[in-house]
């Protein structure tokens, strides 16, 4: 059942007099519940219950923090469909998408279980000392890895599951020995009610300490800038748009003790298609690239926004078979009201003033559905207009024509930092090698011959990438090495076997 | 020959108008050499080499880097005498410190090379795909690390070999694959310049690319604001004070695209010991103390600059020992007048405003030198001051005398964060885990019956610790594993072998 509270601990508390609802998208309309907003007194309270349970949680073993993570899993599959109904009352995702990106979440928080139940995800290092070195005797120094305190998580509107509540940044937090508190996304207020209460659940089952999680409500900014600026709090993690990440980093910042921030803010995900694989493949690579771009009504951070090709009669012809796809594929409800406006203004801009050109036009049915948008542009034009460069959050992808394999490689040299590069050629093409050293650059993930939607959890994922994809490219959001964003490189010197932790002695 | 040019790649250039010196602390004078700022010009032609060196340095074998570190390292002892006798007359240090620290570059530089000879190093992660997975096939994934652009150091007053010109950031850096740019110490610059010539003949003898280094030379902080704000410069590393490495990392989180700084500013480093040490080694642990406050003049940022114990009759009996034992050591120069003022008013505010007892003077001789100055204050004055809780660099230190341990406890509970912390006590005795947890949470290394100071250069080493000691706690100065602050994780997605780099095909 939801009720609208803010879990802090293991108790529920509403005592804030704002409240707000969220949004059916299928419907066009509010859903029934009401949540209440936390009061500053309530962030305290989550703060100081994180900071004691820190104390605790931090020198648990592996397996116990293990045994935590596979019964918030089990707590998950418990709560059963009604999770699953509220999450597509809430994003007006289908309910296949819903069990997938249950799936994936259960699956991330198994995958960190099994990771810590070992102790060398700690990156442990044993050097041995020598006191009969000259001039000076060897320490022995024994190198593990320490949480760094209570991390804040923001979740992404566009994954109610995987990217939220329960979400990479939560499971990896909490492996790594750091108590969280979710800013619940207001988007999605319910599911993560739901999602919280299976957490807080496993927690009393597994003898976790009181406040190791807590979730709070807000449908505004100030409770995020509360929480990124109390001094409980040691690291953030989120998922969002360049605009919120960039305010919580430069708050972050601007602490008297700054604190990390992994923001992953999305980006356009540049697809570059070779003429040879234009010449074999048109039809293939047209379809493949029209779902790609319209999956999940384009609302993915890895989303094919950007498509750069050498033009020719091919390409235009390719373009028309793109276009044609991409209008086959039904108008889908986008997430929230406020997602769609800012999807149609921000594609008519870049096809009105930014001086994009439009090929094919959304088929916006009534309510907040649209289709795909697609432009095309020069390549000196992409260059010289930065604005072209923004992303355009839902189904928009954007051709480049460039005149050559030089104004190509001026076109990679002239974007942002991007969480992935597509590449898409024939095998033994020339000049692939110089292409594939460019895009590696600007990515954090290159793709050979497929799409850029689909982020595997892998321990060889890296999805994160240089500014504005995230704020620190020397981390992934995703896969197990995701855990290193918690944690710090810990040493003993010359200590005594009763005084290190176990798997040191 | 040191003419105060500025080595801007492979040439060397002094178009400035703006002149300084370097000051020899034993002779209390300027020295004679002049050396001319770098101007705006200068700096965008350093960097625009070092943009252009990286493109080609970032794809070098492993095998061909180590190799330009070997032969920095050779280069640095050809310059024989002649350098030893110059970071002298610009730092004071004795000759043995001089001969010690060259070897710990000399040394350094070749850990690295050993490291990236083979590309472990890199974290490789395979793992591979399953065409037939269902509902949807698991792609391969290769990650590796990749550069992340020119670096920028600055060098350390106290460290004018080790953490300076080709000193640890830098090495790590050029290991890693980046091009650096050091804005050369104002008080070495002269060292500086002799270090970064044999730095640019190993480039010219291994082929490197020109701009793989550049060194630039500045008395203020214009030069160096203007390379962290660079749109060329993708990382900073620094060394020095708190005010130093706090401007900076303002300024590089203010870009427009913020790049990661690893400052590393120093700290008190407490030391606690405990009743029974005092009773059983109260001599041997007064000696050991009061030679490491004044190793160096105390010019360490490992210094021990508190002192933690349960208040008791042995306790004062010890602090009388101590204090005998660093008045047996004679006073030497500190490395520059400013750092002699700014000790001076230091320690002077510490045991007069600030409320310490002083129980030992510095008996200053003329010119910059100095010995110990120490102090007493109560836990709870301690805890209510934060005044107290301030670096002063140079050979101070505070003892605390607590109450009894719950003080004890609390004192560690208001420290900042720390490089370091120590712990004297015999083995066995009761409440020993407890301290070691509370000082966990505040240091990046913990040391068993020994001193802080001596920074072990070992895969096992943490430098580095929760803010204000590093502006990163994520990551060390010292050791092989700070090469992780330079790179970044980047993964291959289903790619042919003839487009993987050679180790992850």
């Amino acid at each position: 059942m939801i009720n609208g509270n803010n879990l802090i601990g293991f108790s529920e508390s509403a005592l804030g007099e704002r409240t707000y609802k969220t949004f059916n998208p299928r419907m066009n309309s509010e859903n029934e519940w009401k949540f209440t907003e936390a009061t500053s007194g309530e962030i305290d309270r989550a703060v100081s219950l994180a900071q004691d349970a820190f104390t605790v949680y931090a020198e648990m073993s592996g397996k116990k923090r293990a045994d935590f993570l596979e019964a918030i899993a089990n707590e998950i599959l418990e709560l059963g469909d009604e999770v699953i109904e509220v999450y597509m009352k809430e994003s007006g995702l289908p309910e296949g998408r819903a069990l997938g990106e249950r799936g994936r979440t259960v699956g991330q928080l198994r995958a960190f279980a099994v990771l810590i139940r070992n102790e060398s995800w700690r990156n442990l290092k044993i050097d041995e000392g020598n006191p009969s070195r000259t001039p000076t005797s060897k320490p022995d120094l024994r190198m593990t890895s320490v949480p760094l305190g209570p991390v804040v998580v923001f979740g992404a509107s566009n994954f109610p599951f995987a990217f939220s509540t329960a979400g990479g940044d939560t499971a990896s937090a909490l492996a790594a020995g750091c108590p969280v508190i979710v800013k619940s996304h207001p988007m999605h207020a319910g599911t993560n009610e739901l999602i919280s209460r299976a957490i807080v659940k496993a927690a009393k089952q597994t003898g976790m300490p009181e406040g190791v999680f807590s979730s709070l409500n807000s449908s505004g900014i100030e409770v995020g800038q509360q929480l990124v600026m109390h001094p409980g709090i040691f690291a953030v993690g989120f998922t969002g748009s360049h605009r919120g990440g960039r305010a919580l980093y430069n708050l972050a910042s601007s602490r008297e003790v700054p604190i990390p921030v992994f923001a992953e803010m999305g980006s356009i995900n540049p697809v570059i298609i070779s003429e040879e694989a234009l010449k074999e493949r048109s039809e293939e690579v047209a379809v493949q690239l029209a779902n790609s771009i319209t999956l999940g009504v384009g609302q993915f951070c890895t989303n094919p926004g950007l498509i750069i090709a050498i033009g020719s009669e091919a390409l235009t012809q390719w373009i028309q078979k793109l276009t044609l796809e991409a209008e086959k594929i039904a108008p889908q409800p986008m997430l929230h009201p406020a997602i769609y406006d800012a999807f149609k203004s921000g594609s008519e801009e870049m096809t009105g003033t930014a001086g994009a050109q439009k090929v094919a036009a959304y088929s916006s049915e009534e309510g907040i559905s649209s289709g795909a948008v697609l432009a095309t542009v020069s390549g000196r034009e992409f260059i010289q207009n930065s604005r072209l460069h923004d992303e355009v959050f839902g189904p928009y992808s954007l051709v480049v024509e460039c005149e050559d394999a030089f104004e190509l490689k001026a076109v990679i040299r002239s974007l942002q930092g991007q969480l992935t590069g597509t590449l898409i050629a024939e095998s033994g093409e020339p000049g692939l090698k110089e292409i594939v050293k460019e895009l590696q650059q600007k990515v954090g993930r290159i793709i050979w011959n497929g799409v850029p939607t689909g982020v595997e959890v892998s321990p060889a994922m890296t999805h994160g990438g240089p500014y504005p994809a995230s704020t620190d490219s020397r981390f992934t959001a995703v896969g197990t090495r995701s855990i290193s964003r918690w944690v710090r490189p810990f040493s003993y010197q010359d200590f005594p076997n009763e005084l290190l932790p176990v798997y040191l002695a």
